[in-house]
């Protein structure tokens, strides 16, 4: 599906036929409507049996009657005809479909859904890409192509840029995505809705854009990812080529998760893994649709942000501290002003009232000097970018815009007065980007500044740390039990290089005396434990047993438990000292696979939150990074007050490797979960002191 | 200066005199050009010994000149002329005071801090009340009296309403405050910027604001806080008349406290403290500028939201589900609808595509069914609060305050088209809040039903738990040092009423042989450790022994310490057991004074900062909602998994005792910190383990 040429007849067709074309303002009307309106250049068919022209063109009865070739088939039909529809597309050969109709998989119905595997398999047999069904449209701003039924597109000029958008929603992509687009100046190169997406996926639309030398960046609206590790690639393409995905995306709480699972009958993925992915790929996760569009426009804008060094330029002390106050709590730095540059704009603009960055200019902002003061800030290399916060007049537009031109550096417009000024309109169309919410600047700022900082750390390469084969004699695919007991784990662990406590394993049938006299004492105090498939939580059950040092204990313990049903053996093991305690997990999350999660352990991890989330497979960086997201607990395994250091490195190690493990065997295995997993003194390593091991159970 | 006649000379003035009133567009000009403009009815006196008229008024050369009393004398002169001015204003019996000039406190000069005082002198000795220096002005927008110099009010109609805003900031409340609340449909009935506050304060002018029966809610933009005591009063009367506080604050990073130092010399408080102070007052803290005023706006709307149940109404499932995820996000409810209202709503409108709450309504969100859906849901009593998210022509505007007149509820309007649609200001004449953005949205609900839950909860009375007189005996005024030592720190808590473990004191110069022969070592194991009021972090100076359970080891342990310069004595306590450790602690706050922190203790206080924080004294309430503040830490204490419960009520009622304890003696203690505060099992209390007293030292 990501083969060019057929997204080309979708998003660069020649000619259309909009099969279902009205006269109506309703679906098939304002599909012509929107073609004729924004000047779509190329052939234009109505196709519909009952006119013999709409909107002034010949209509014909059938696709098949058009007398030339059909790079895009738009279809309007109900629900019920679209097979057949379909069947004249491939008797066509048209180059691509594009299905508006809804009453497919979002109805809920038997006959939806096997409507939509219609198309699906359509496709697939055809080779010819489908968008939607159940889905508004398409644009291609460049060459005017508006096909989509958008009730809200007005009749004004629409911008093109160099940014592409696609939605799951179509009445958000060319509702507020589009509206507000224009209000901060922004184009969309390409805008593409794909509903239902019985066929052709987000992912397949992206990817085609990304490889358009136009495209600066996407606006993606999510109500679903269907394949996470085509999401995953494009991630990674995205950065690679150093072009932003900006995601919306519904679902981030139960409410959302429901709705869209109600309407576009998405799998709306687990948030925090969601998140998380965004983290890791550079994928830059907009709270909301100015949010997005403001990353948007920035990319569009051309000058990149290559530091976190703001200087804020101001006619107000208030308006100039606020703003480098929200810059502050969004990690950017408004760093003092050197002595030079501030006796030099001393110089040059008198009676200021306050010479450091944040600027209060004052009245200066209104004047010719403000190009001066950029001109100093610029020779001494003061800021990565300059923040204007200021209303005014057309000079002051016009100053800036003489500013934009004069400095390398970006400069951002944060506006204070009225977000109705018609005066907008002339920054809008010199391109600055332009603000006016402080907190919404500096959430911005930090979203381009975090994505600098991920496309310069280059591609991450994984290390393997993993043995080629896998070990042989563990009971993973065996007739074994789903969860494996904690001395299978262990065992299992222990193969793919997880250091485990030394131990001796009793099966219940075991002759107890005999083994334990093999035994040396002092290797104690010991940990005894119940293994047992079925209960996990062992020390509810009274089923451990520390500080162990005498072989009569471990033969007493043995006594009381092996008795029990689902006890299937005891293990005593060395104890460990001088640990902190880790949870180190994974599940297999059906969109994206193995989610790695790594936090405090014990009552830290289900009581407190301290943990956080990766895809698997991690390079070592990336497991360094997830460390460094739980706030203070990189301090507390380096050493904190007079704490010993621990061995960070090869927890580190530990983490990459786990996440190789369960990306490998994610066929295999449903979940792991060593808890705890113990980071030891420094250069004695890490140590799985527990472990619950799920497989996976075959499709049935 | 609550004094309400001299506020009215200020706000409500019969007659202004503008001493330096100009025809140029200086600060003098623009003031007198605003009077004028926007159509202030009473006299109008320009003071400018140069001139004859100023735009037609006859100009006096002095204050003293004027034939007619003066209600308020505007300054706008150089600041070394201010002093001569207020001497004409003291001999012409003005009824208040309006300094717009600037070169006081803010300069950091000693002479600009020396003519502050001056001002502040000349207040406080005439009664006449004075507002700024380095000020932008007034306005009482429903007498028409736009009383400052602000270079962007425009020509236009300026509407009146029913929120008062005050703000350290000229530019900020006559720039993005002003100028977008016109965006809104917000009109502030007041707005006074206060400047320097020499004299009067934001507390104080917006404690006369509180007083107005048409005032339904203040916006205050805060630069610092001056009298923290009389903002916490200021908060107290807030809640009780149920009209919100609704503040911008700067200082939340470094960066911002920098800037408001250095440009109104204002100290800025911690930030955690007066975030504390807004959740325990009910404050609405806003992000930014459109939260503030679209919160102000739902004030004036005059509908209080009265629950947390929203029903959604969209013409697209995937804008209505972004905004049902994000009020879920917020904590507000988007119930399921009643099967009866479901079959109801959808034999009104057949053919919707999805009769759940977010409810997707398609083209019917453009019809005249919307009435009758709406209907619906009012009978059945499905939501506290509608929100319809869409976009529109007149027709649905016109629908829309239709059903806001029908409706008891509140209604928000979600606008998804541009923010520049000419049609937004017949929404803004209806008075529905008006939003843009579905995040922005569900903050401001979600701030508005906490305020309402706040003001539920009603005037919190704090029960009294300490003895009426101070314990005698307790070196805490005497010559002791700073910081008293263990031994005295526990005497005082105990006698305050706070539980500290049994224990026997030896003084370094003690017969320790003699003594241990009293202790029953029946009690043991104890815990000795070394008293000193220099050495705090005891452990790291192998001053503790634990399980200590024989007269022997106490011995050997006070031999090994008791030789050392810094050590007063040793303890021997009563090792506690079954306990959850906590901290709790008090620092004496420069503004709010003494602030009680709670939270998880030793390191995760630190590393983790399971922390949080309320300004003394509390209610029992107050301290409960301190422990929920914590994410886990009430699962935590009443017994997760099989742990067992402990005892919550005794350290609600030890919080706030120790909060009542800290408040009262706030002239004698700097800070407190009980570390670990033990809370036992249900039913055993709490028990102070460990504590560090600082005394406050007298200003010298």
């Amino acid at each position: 599906m990501a083969d060019r040429a057929p997204l080309d007849k979708l998003l660069r067709p020649r000619s259309i036929a909009v099969v279902g074309a009205s006269e109506q303002m309703n679906y098939g009307g304002r599909m012509m409507n929107n073609l004729i309106t924004h000047g779509y250049a190329g052939s234009l068919y109505p196709i519909n049996p009952k006119r013999d022209a709409i909107f002034g063109r010949k209509a014909y009865s059938t696709l098949l009657d058009v007398p030339d070739e059909i790079d895009l088939a738009v279809v309007i039909v109900k629900a019920e005809l679209v097979e057949a529809i379909l069947r004249e597309c491939e008797e066509k050969r048209v180059g691509a479909v594009l299905i508006i109709s809804a009453g497919f998989r979002e109805q809920g119905t038997e006959e939806g859904i096997l409507r939509e595997h219609m198309v699906k398999a359509w496709s697939e047999r055809t080779g010819i890409p489908v968008c939607g069904p159940n889905c508004l449209g398409v644009a291609n701003s460049a060459i005017r192509m508006w096909a989509n039924s958008a009730s809200s597109l007005g009749d004004g000029p629409l911008p093109t840029g160099s940014v592409g958008l696609i939605s799951h929603s179509g009445a958000t992509a060319f509702g507020p995505l589009l509206n507000r687009s224009k209000d901060h100046g922004l184009g969309y190169r390409y805008i593409v809705t794909t509903g239902n997406e019985a066929a052709l996926r987000m992912t397949d639309v992206a990817d085609y854009m990304l490889d358009d030398p136009d495209i600066k960046a996407l606006c993606l609206f999510i109500e679903g990812i269907k394949d996470g590790q085509a999401f995953i690639r494009l991630a990674d393409k995205a950065l690679r080529l150093g072009k932003p995905l900006i995601a919306l995306k519904i679902g981030e709480s139960e409410i959302g998760r429901m709705a869209a699972a109600s309407h576009t009958a998405s799998m709306t993925g687990n948030q925090e893994v969601f998140a998380a992915l965004c983290r890791q790929k550079g994928v830059l996760l907009a709270k909301d649709y100015d949010e997005c569009i403001q990353l948007a426009m920035c990319c569009q804008y051309g000058k990149p942000l290559m530091g976190d060094k703001i200087v804020v330029l101001s006619h107000s002390g208030g308006i100039g501290g606020f703003v480098g106050d929200k810059l502050g709590m969004h990690g950017l730095q408004v760093p003092p002003l050197a002595r030079r540059t501030t006796d030099t704009i001393g110089q040059v603009a008198q009676g200021l009232a306050s010479v450091r960055n944040p600027l209060d200019l004052s009245g200066t902002m209104q004047t010719e000097q403000l190009l001066d003061i950029v001109r100093v800030l610029d020779e001494q290399e003061e800021a990565d970018a300059y923040v204007f916060a200021t209303h005014g007049k057309s000079p002051l537009i016009n100053r800036l815009h003489q500013i934009d031109k004069m400095t390398a550096k970006p400069v951002y417009l944060l506006w204070t007065s009225s977000q109705e000024d018609p005066l907008l309109q002339e920054v809008r169309n010199h391109g600055i980007p332009l603000f006016f919410l402080p907190d919404k600047l500096a959430a911005t700022l930090s979203h381009l500044q975090q994505f600098r900082q991920r496309t310069r750390q280059g591609s991450e390469e994984i290390t393997p740390h993993l043995a080629e084969e896998p070990p042989s004699g563990i009971p993973l695919d065996a007739a074994a039990a789903v969860t494996l007991n904690e001395h299978e784990g262990k065992r299992l662990l222990g193969a793919w290089g997880i250091a485990t406590p030394d131990r001796w394993y009793f099966s219940r049938e075991e002759a107890i005396r005999e083994k334990v006299k093999q035994i040396d004492f002092a290797q104690a105090p010991f940990v005894a434990k119940i293994v047992s498939s079925t209960i996990t939580h062992k020390s509810d059950h009274g089923g451990v047993l520390l500080g162990v040092s005498q072989p009569e204990e471990v033969i007493q313990f043995f006594q009381a438990h092996a008795q029990q049903e689902e006890v299937e053996g005891i293990l005593l093991e060395a104890m460990v000292k001088d640990k902190i305690e880790l949870i180190l997990g994974s599940t297999n999350d059906p969109q994206f696979g193995p989610v790695v999660m790594v936090g405090l352990g014990g009552i830290y991890t289900e009581l407190f939150k301290l943990v956080t989330w990766r895809i698997a497979p991690l390079s070592k960086r990336e497991a360094l990074r997830m460390l460094e997201e739980i706030p203070g607990l990189l301090p507390y395994l380096q050493g904190f007050r007079n704490m010993p250091k621990r061995d960070v490195d090869s927890l580190i190690e530990t983490i990459s490797t786990f996440s190789q493990w369960v990306y490998r065997e994610r066929d295999r295995i449903e979940s792991v979960e060593i808890n705890p997993l113990a980071v030891l003194l420094e250069g004695r390593g890490t140590m799985a002191l527990d472990c619950v091991i799920q497989r996976k159970l075959p499709l049935t």
